[in-house]
């Protein structure tokens, strides 16, 4: 039985306290436990991260990047062992790893240009021989708390950047999949970090409460559920702290008669069934203008999921692995029943899965529901599994409108060859990250992330140049010189 | 008596309901009265606002920023007219006035440039023949509620940024001072503004309950004093707005012995009783290093102030005016009376001034206080009346610590001649705009406003390239084409 | 007989020397003339350009800007009468003059955001306590030699941009209708510009080449065409001066079997025959994927053709009006003539056109040639009149290949509904303005203007941010300040 | 005796033809030979360079970007090897080859932000319904040509910007220590570089005339001396291509009497010693403010002289090494001479030193001549070598007119603690690069270097930003969607 501690000051720290179980979701099992910070072990972090801070802020912006620099090297170097800890942990399979850590890695290199990033903007002669430029200074101690389905590339999201930017930070990973979280502390001192800079600390509601309410943390990022992120928001802000929250989704497709229906369908299986669905950019709803589209879709789509492979992490064969936990199987199993209950079509069941050697792992076969209609439980809901329900409309208008009426607006998709529809439908789409012809619109770490309506609480966005903007607080100077000193002196004495 | 309306949609509207008087604080009298809007004519307004939005956020930035070219002109045209509704409500002098006019429509020139502030980040190729870019959509309707004390200025700052980003507005103003808003209005309407785009509701408390709870407006724009504007920022974002909330300050300027006393003075006269001192930039504290450096600051400062000129709006001779009430008047003074009863030194004494033929004004004349300790309770409060306070310390490091250690974070200043004091003072200040030998440091337009600490609830500053920020959401689109199309279909029928 | 002389130091000047007749080309008639500066003259409007620059270098950005505030006011104000000045010397009609002059506003507008364009980039902490940042000053005085089609806008691509960066200017119009120019610089001074910082000479290649070679002139703007551009820049460039040249263009667009043909043509009409063709983005080949997409194109197009009405500038019901000469009218005939006699199909010929009243015009009617071959002498050369010719081709390669194998490089435009066949042209044709569905894409003030190839001599585009960078060289200062100073000082003499 | 040849197309070569010695400056003997390329050699790199092209530009920033961050990990890991090569060709000690390869990997790292440094600007809605925006597209093939005196960072200044620009590279290094860009191209190789997007030719004035004319051809990038930079600019231009060509130097340093001495001096030894003041941005001319400051300042740099040491590379406690060649040393002792006989004062004599074990080698001791006079001639030309002059003003004014009189304008520096003397030299000088307490302001990496007057041909200066600009064409796309398409097409055949 393996004891998964928390990371504080440059070192692993396993005190005594309250701890739970982590389970291989593949196999129903756990051979490791987390412990569970209490009050004491995060306010030993913040101290760790308060002490770093005013030296590292000092340190110049290239040299900060410069130890990103190194690692991303060794992220590189060590990818296998960390596909691994998430394989075993959140059980996605091995490609799905890599991709996460890849995009992570991303990240990271744009954490690398902090020198460009920071650059304030300087006015000569805002009035006569006055001179104004702005500086963008680190805010101090800094929290990222994150959620179970990425636990390498939402940590990376965060942390590089806030790091680069002179800030010191606290990790609170989830305690479904902690091991990754402290792995790459290990990886940022190897790369050079000072002590105390970069912390984790495991835990629950304890932790997460300290990090809310202490006056010295600055600010938080957070991603999440909407319900949790909506009361992540209001603690933090209520106590003084600038906050990020990225929650829920239900990320719309719409699929044109002129799209081209392979490549959608294509796109699709991956964009609903990667990771299980458990994404919060994960394509749940196709929504299918014309009959004819439609029929074509739903064909095509069951042909294909015919071929899907689920099973667990390490066989590199399969498309996806289990669900996170034994109640979100049976909470997502619930879902498609529901859908079933009040009238849509089950093209494609996922309910009775059966994963040779793993009958104990939380497994949900993909699922294709046709016919749902926007009142169903199915469609209003975040289910977060492998599931992709079908809408059948008539016009690009109602489909546009389905979009805009659902409470989140975080990704969403067209499929079309035509220009006008694409520019018509990105410019008024009311959702912060739209995609044509690309079903997973995820912006590339040099851009921002974010959702709109209830998929974000905070006005900027996660990484990119918003993230650069979330983790400093601008300064502004205004300097004049008076004019009688040294330069206009009387002459100096110069013998003729 | 004249009655002060509401403008919405286009036009002057004054419905039945409640009002309060509105005083010329230089008479202590009252000649109108101010409406104070219902629940209903709010509503009425924002639904207006939101009429006006799609065909708003539809219009090029080209556009909508050539309503802001002429409201320009016709802020210039009728600058006179302005400043003088300023002096009767307000008191300020016709110079300061002037002043506060100017100032603002450098906002209005900054907002001029919305097609190059509006700039998305366009990327080419963020994979194999996948393009991505951001667009800055405006949100909606967005509100700004403004304070007394720049009856000009501060509107100025929010709704021609939010405006030309293509939002639409709704603005309470202060019910002290609120015919000027209104003639603002009529100008924008006169500059081309579509009916609707921009509206003016006065009124207390309930009126700004609406703004801050009614669902459809995006954001908040506030300035006042800290205890409401953070107030209104937990409201606003319990509520699912975007809000900025600028607060109160406690600004002070470090006199370093080596620093032109001479200017120093001369500059700290116009920061400290300029507009009475009811300026959220008012420079209200010295801190004096060496006691030489404070002797003879004190002196100096003393001797100047016996030239002060106090009186009403209208006679550009005077320095500054009357404040705003009766009551704020009553606890000016008390302040200054609570300082002499905690030991400080009344160096000059403004608490019983004369204004002849003015009796009944809200006059307090200029007020020095020296050898202020730390603990009064005239340092620790926000004053806002025409009194500085002099703290005596032996060390730039002392000084430093006693800025820092000050709830508020909104302005500062630095008088010496020396780079690198200045730098570092610069660098380390827990302040959000620094002056170096400059006392009012606002930024101007093009850059951005805002405190730090309890100065400002919020992420991004106001006006300049954050107000931008501020007003518009970030989309980011990203787009690929798939390759089967027109361009590599057969030849076309091309007989050889 | 109007004599029309130069403009230096704020004063229109007209000493003797040589002249040259200004034709009304619609009459064929001259009724004005204009000076040709002597050298002497030339070096007298840098002598005023040269003292007036280091006042105007060190007036703050926004108050420049807010001169060219002023100077938008004025030209709206007094547009007709520049609408008349241009219709008399150079024939456009009004609307198109018009539509010429808004253009040119929209640089004015652009260049009233100097304070936004001239911020430099700022980083805090280069090293350890080491700052830097960059700033981008004036050149000094620069020049602007421009041609007789876009006798405002083209000159004010230039000379408000050059002159809110804090440089002097001195233009040098086309004499073949200077008289604008000149009015455009008495409106500068009326608008609040100090004398000499804006100077008109008009002249021949006398007055170029003092120009070109005076070393007080620090880089020079022109336009015109690409032999001629093509030395100026090599001589600026001998003679130690930035320069960017603009040279010719022949501008195709491809239209392919899924455009929206009717669109299109209506397009074409306007971007090919508007201001006679003499525009360096004019539309003069249209490239016809398919045959029936080309018999289409041609058949509407000659249809449309009999409804355009060309005449004299001042009947705002014609579509457009002379050429600027008679040798140049003498020069597109012959252009025509020599694609009929190498083969193609004069489909509408406007060689004998009569304009009743206007016999001695130099008039050209809207040409249509099909069936063009690269070989043709009309295909090869910039024939800059009514002349429109269509190549057939089988396929977007080969319309791409055209495109790229044409010496010029200025615009290009696609008519297509397929968002991939947008993509891909615009990714890769070799042409530095381009079009989807848009004729003439002239980038917006805000872009920057430039062709490709043998279109643009110079690294940097004109107006918009890359005007900007020219007319400006960048300082980057880089600031260490020792420690020793006043803030560490001995404590000041605070006794306890 | 070994041979260096060329590396074209990711290969070695060594092609029979012209050779030349490379000597080691310490011994003065030669070991090795290089090839000097013949134009056929010359035009196959080109072809190399030009094939690799079109899949290079296509492939992503970020990928392109990898490499570099490859690259970067292949310098620091193979650093000494590198240091060894400098040293043996150029003679350059161990310390200070160190800091030349640190700072050429500063912009290796510079080039990995390549995803946010080619970001165009897009707008939305430049008219109704029409977008615009810019790309920053490769060139093609460009050449860079560099000088001795910085063999890694100065071809380190040009091709990891321009190849991560898309571009293709050829590379002609100086003839005298032509090893480490041979060695680079292999590192680059390793780091995944494709073959052909990067070349290396050796080679003299055969080589250098085909990359000037040669039509494939489109930039240029020189670094080396004004006469030489200023034809290669002419020729470059006239052959249709963008060049930037970086020439001589005379960088003074003006010592304010308010400066700390001790500080300034012990900057000025390394800024005009440092690699035997064979550097552009060497510190050559002490300007003394007033008579008691050049005493102290001549007193103080003569004892710290005393203790400089002079040696061969490999031996760290040198502080500088032997000059290029003997014709150099020749030649920068000549210029001590004619100081000399026209009447300075020789107060430190470098001209006779002896390095024991060394005594063929190229060296020259360090020198200081006090009491220069402008009309010299070792005050006129750049003499590159350890001589540092001291001349004597009276006035800061004086001083400055000193250093704009001078034809060159790249480095100057001031030394105050005066931040009004800081900043009007700052804002005024005629200098492109200026320190402030900092003798050798080379821009750090992510901002941009260049020199003004007659130290810099183009319009752009080298690296960081400027750099990116200046291998990139900007492409602008206007782009409408025509609105009849599939979106506003009739119901899709949806059954009620």
């Amino acid at each position: 039985m393996t004891t998964i501690g928390h990371y504080i000051n440059g070192e692993s720290v396993a005190p005594d306290g309250r701890s739970q179980p982590v389970y291989n979701p593949a196999t129903g099992q756990t051979e490791k436990s987390v412990l569970l910070a209490s009050k004491e072990t995060v306010i030993e972090a913040i101290d760790a991260a308060e002490s770093a801070f005013s030296e590292w802020r000092n340190t110049p912006a290239s040299k900060r990047a410069r130890v990103m620099f190194q690692f991303k090297y060794l992220l590189e170097k060590n990818a296998d062992k960390i596909i691994e800890l998430i394989g075993q942990e959140h059980g996605k399979i091995s490609h799905d790893a890599a991709g996460e850590l890849q995009r992570g890695i991303e990240n990271v290199e744009f954490a690398c240009a902090a020198p460009q990033l920071l650059k304030g903007e300087h006015s000569k002669n805002v009035g006569p021989n006055i001179d104004s430029w702005s500086e963008f200074q680190p805010l101090g101690v800094v929290a990222g708390i994150t959620p179970f389905n990425f636990p390498a590339m939402v940590p990376l999201w965060m942390f590089p950047l806030a790091i680069v930017c002179g800030n010191t930070f606290v990790l609170k990973p989830s305690e479904r999949d902690p091991s990754c979280a402290i792995y790459l502390a290990e990886l940022l001192k190897e790369a050079g970090l000072p002590d105390g800079v970069f912390n984790v600390v495991n835990g629950d509601k304890e932790a997460v409460d300290v990090l809310l309410t202490e006056p010295r943390i600055k600010a938080v990022s957070f991603v999440g559920s909407t319900p949790i992120a909506e009361s992540i928001y209001a603690t933090a802000n209520a106590h003084g702290k600038r906050c990020q929250a990225l929650g829920g989704a239900k990320n719309h497709a719409i699929v044109m008669p002129d799209a081209d229906i392979d490549n959608a369908v294509n796109q699709l299986l991956g964009a609903a069934f990667g990771s299980s669905g458990e994404r919060c950019m994960a394509l749940s709803v196709v929504v299918a203008v014309g009959e004819e589209t439609a029929n074509q879709l739903v064909d095509k789509l069951s042909a294909a999921m015919a071929d899907l492979r689920v099973g667990p992490a390490q066989d590199a064969d399969n498309d996806f692995g289990p669900l996170i936990t034994h109640e979100h199987k049976t909470k997502v199993k619930a879902y498609i029943t529901s859908a079933e209950q009040q009238g849509a079509d089950i093209v494609v069941d996922g309910r009775n899965i059966q994963v040779k050697g793993y009958e104990n792992g939380f497994f949900v076969g993909a699922t294709l529901i046709d016919k749902v209609m926007p009142s169903m439980e199915s469609y209003q809901a975040e289910i977060f599994g492998p599931v992709l329900q079908v809408i059948r409309v008539d016009s690009m208008n109602t489909a546009m409108q389905l979009i805009d009426g659902h409470e989140y607006g975080n990704g969403t998709c067209i499929f079309t060859r035509d220009g006008e529809a694409a520019r018509y439908f990105s410019d008024h789409i009311q959702v912060g990250m739209v995609g044509i012809n690309v079903p997973l619109p995820v912006p590339v770490a040099y851009h921002s992330f974010g959702g709109w309506k209830r998929s974000l609480f905070g006005d900027l966005h996660a990484y990119g140049p918003d993230g650069v903007r979330f983790y400093t607080k601008r300064k502004t100077i205004t300097q004049r010189w008076p004019s009688s000193g040294v330069r206009e002196g009387a002459s100096f004495a110069f013998p003729s």
